[in-house]
């Protein structure tokens, strides 16, 4: 879990970094969450009771007005009133957000998604998640579970663990591929890189591998490029929206080569050919997105409390 | 193309059908169409005079606040100012819109998605057309085209022509499903509908082997219907929208045996599992639903005039 406390204009000034170790359960990250916040204070110079409000972005769904998480499978939690829990244990307003939200409300505001209008976030980690902003909103949807589109089915034909969005296009189904097809590429840098299997592939050797144009390594994420370009196609023959911005951990790692591929697929299949128009741009705010989303959060929070006095 | 007057209480009280001969050129079009809405006042008795404003649903793309046609391949038009030429040929404001946003805009008000939050509207034809309302609003997106999700690509590794949505589960693809493959169905009741072939198959065929367990019809269909299940679970995934109204000429011929097919492949992948509360449900204001969608554009046009004044 990280914590920051950003000053009115939006830029950090204190900032913590801890294991949130949610194995030891709900009160134990709740407790280690509320001392990472105090440590983001101490490193700003000022103190909670300073702070106007608390904003989150976990990854998982939550119920956005009721502040629960629904299912956080990282965390282990399901059905958890999160919010209120914090509330308590601070003793200040907290507002609860989805982590791809967070960071695609982030992006829309001080990041790759200015002065645009509906913007698609799709963020490539382990997983793929997902976020949209409609009409200058987070869109949750009827269920507030809008935008998880790493679980949406890009070949219906395939067996479990390879039909949907994020069997095909996360981390965890490239380093899979790669791992499965390396006995029979011989000449693939990556049996170096691993000493033969030795250490398992990682982010690190991937993009040495990619960018060194190790034939395996491209051939396996290009294809993965492609189908995710081709699944954007379908979000924006579906939606319409102006921008797409593509974050996480791959996107920052395999840079620009990897977006065109992207963008190539997507320009393809995207229907009608004015949606082409669709700028499809890498993340800006990087590893903070979410961090700043969730800041912008509290800051609304903060100003519709005094707005409604 | 068909013309409807409807009253305030958003009855029909005066309908024209009429040839739309889109071959003879656009003058020709528009001129029919006068005559069309003006012998549906003739049916509802009244004089064109009498009419606050006239909405139109078409087929096709549309830019809706300028009014243009911008792809009717029925129609073979691109880039038509239809709005403003039907105006001026009328003497009254018009609306123009998309036949299947019409559609779900009628559904919507007066039919299966009253009292709903967002709607996803699928119109199963010849093609596949959809529509959507997202917070009581026809969603047009940046490009105004928002909802063609007949271009979906369902099946990436397919070839052109066996990759979208439409190319799985319109009828055209369901009639040429069957075709190719009653020669290794000896079987079927098809031969002798068709009188061995000699017959194109049409919609009443398809309904009658349907129904009556035909089973190398009830294989295609039934498989169409499971890929527009998984189709629309992707955009429940992404959108979490609470009902999804399906409609078209396929839906209203095959029923609730067709519409159960859909609704089990769609609650077997939609994510996540909260999302299996989204209503599938069947089309209720049929053949009617882009006719009374248009009229009540219209109605809005006249009370926004008012308002403005």
């Amino acid at each position: 879990m990280q914590a920051v406390v950003v000053d009115e204009s939006n830029s950090i000034i204190g900032h913590k970094h801890a294991r949130t170790e949610s194995d030891q359960g709900k009160d134990h990250v709740t407790n280690k969450l509320v001392e990472t916040i105090n440590g983001a204070c101490a490193a700003a110079g000022i103190s909670l009771a300073e702070i106007g409000a608390v904003g989150v972005a976990a990854a998982g769904a939550m119920d956005i007005p009721n502040g629960v998480v629904l299912e956080a499978p990282n965390l282990g939690w399901t059905n958890f009133a999160f919010r209120d829990r914090l509330e308590q244990a601070l003793n200040l307003p907290v507002v609860l957000e989805n982590d791809v939200n967070g960071a695609i409300w982030g992006e829309y505001h001080l990041g790759a998604g200015q002065d645009r209008g509906d913007v698609l976030g799709v963020w490539v980690g382990t997983g793929i998640g997902g976020g949209l902003i409609l009409n200058g909103k987070i869109h949750h949807g009827e269920f507030f579970t809008a935008g998880e589109i790493g679980h949406t089915i890009l070949t219906p034909n395939g067996k479990k663990g390879n039909r949907t969005v994020e069997d095909h296009c996360g981390r965890r189904s490239i380093i899979r591929s790669l791992t499965s097809q390396l006995a029979s590429s011989p000449n693939s840098m990556l049996h170096e890189l691993t000493e033969g299997l030795k250490q398992k592939i990682d982010m690190n050797m991937l993009c040495r591998a990619y960018s060194q144009g190790d034939s395996l390594t491209q051939s396996v994420i290009n294809r993965s490029a492609e189908l995710l370009g081709i699944a954007i196609s379908n979000w924006v023959t579906m939606l319409a929206m102006d921008t797409v911005i593509v974050g996480g951990g791959i996107t920052e790692s395999l840079g620009q080569a990897y977006l065109d591929r992207i963008i190539a697929a997507f320009k393809a299949d995207v229907f009608p050919p004015r949606c082409k128009e669709c700028r499809i741009v890498a993340t800006e705010l990087k590893g903070n997105a979410g961090l700043l989303g969730a800041a912008l959060l509290a800051q609304e929070l903060v100003n519709n409390e005094q707005a409604r006095r």
